[in-house]
């Protein structure tokens, strides 16, 4: 018979480990190639990616052998109930150019929904975790900021070349209406609006284990983060993340991208 | 009569003596802020910002009274031979948001020519330190890539919205050329450079107190950092700013940039 799922702050408190045992592996590797042949468009795959990715399995199957697991690296591993969804490096791009912006992303789905999430920038010794009611930074309770106009907006996208199609044209009108813009950050701009640093955060062509991690901490921080039709976030999303500091915010940013705004 | 300069060395350890003491006080500001109306395309400005050019001048005119001094904030102040070039905040939208990625940028100009330059990042802990035949990070001597090709390169620019007129099309051209392409960075694109995490930088709108610092220090660690026609960076130059790991890929880049290439 399957492990009775532990309590929401168990589960993150073991999730939190596994970022502990992440960060020295992801620090190991940061910095020590130089001259990377890069193919243009391809995301660069680390030794850091795979051996914290094999790390974090272990660990969570030798826990949770029931449960199933989605990652970056090694695809699905079939489970019943809860599926821990990891991104062992998150931020490949930052990585190989010693960009410290690249983060470890843990989530844990119970119902299909992100019940806890993890965001950990081992570079910069900075982690946000979340589960209901409880977003901290580095173990402190953090908060989103107020802000409600796109205006006085501080806009994160990790880059303007991530938009095709429509969604281009709908991306330049949100970009064009923000009162800051940023290109950079992929994880870490969310965890920037889970303390009040960023307010919005809008992309598209994200992955599973791109995004979940991010929902448990930006909801328990006072945020909204759902797909750009306003629904919430699964695995069968399709890829189109809006997060933004406060519900208002969150609307006014939705009408733009759902065509119907002013 | 004015005392005689000191040799590079000791200039430089009082530039980064400087940057010791400006540290602090980027850090009293980071992140205290939330919710700050932005006004678009503005750079903020910050209460640090103002703090650590009071306190730069003031050391600097303590110690060297005759020397001119150019500051982001309060301008220029005239003075007989060597001037200091001082940017307190580099990077104020990454400061206003939460992105440890700003910096302070200390130059002095012997003879209109940049002789030692620091980048500090307060939030990081790092610092690229550069004068003839020596670049350190961190202390430690630090060094360029080898990357020779466009193709392999990896670039940086702060932003892609910083490019008008005909340098958006040159730019478009650059961009398209290289391996991969990250916007964001201000002055620790360049400092990633002197340590070959980073092979090329291209940008235009730069002030004297953006891109002297970074001359020493990336000529020292083996790069090349002129304006886009090749000629060496002064107070007077355009703005236009091309940095790269090797004098081949800053050929390549500058062919480009240049209309002659293929």
């Amino acid at each position: 018979m399957p492990e009775a799922l532990p309590s929401a702050g168990e589960i993150l408190a073991f999730a939190t480990g596994l970022a502990d045992a992440a960060r020295p592996v992801a620090m190991r590797h940061f910095r020590t190639e130089l001259d990377i042949i890069a193919k243009a468009d391809a995301s660069p795959v680390t030794l850091a990616d795979r051996a914290i990715e094999a790390l974090l399995r272990e660990r969570i199957a030798a826990r949770f052998p029931e449960h199933g697991i989605v990652g970056e690296e090694m695809g699905v591993t079939p489970g019943e109930g809860p599926v821990w969804v990891i991104d062992p490096i998150d931020g490949t791009k930052s990585f190989v150019t010693g960009l410290p912006l690249f983060g470890t992303l843990i989530a844990l789905l119970d119902g299909g929904r992100p019940l806890v999430g993890v965001i950990d920038m081992p570079a910069l010794g900075e982690r946000w975790a979340g589960m209901p009611g409880a977003a901290t930074f580095n173990g402190a309770p953090t908060r989103a900021s107020t802000c409600r106009s796109l205006a006085a907006a501080r806009f994160f996208t990790t880059t303007p070349d991530g938009f095709s199609g429509s969604d281009a044209a709908r991306y330049r009108r949100l970009v064009d209406r923000v009162g800051i813009r940023r290109f950079c950050g992929d994880c870490y701009a969310y965890g920037l609006l889970a303390s009040g640093h960023c307010d919005l955060v809008a992309e598209t062509g994200l992955q599973p284990y791109d995004y979940l991690a991010l929902v448990p901490v930006i909801e328990a921080a006072g945020g909204v983060i759902t797909d750009w039709a306003g629904s919430a976030l699964t695995l069968d999303s399709d890829g189109r993340v809006l997060a933004a500091a406060t519900p208002d915010l969150h609307e006014a940013a939705l009408d733009i991208l759902q065509d119907r705004g002013p």
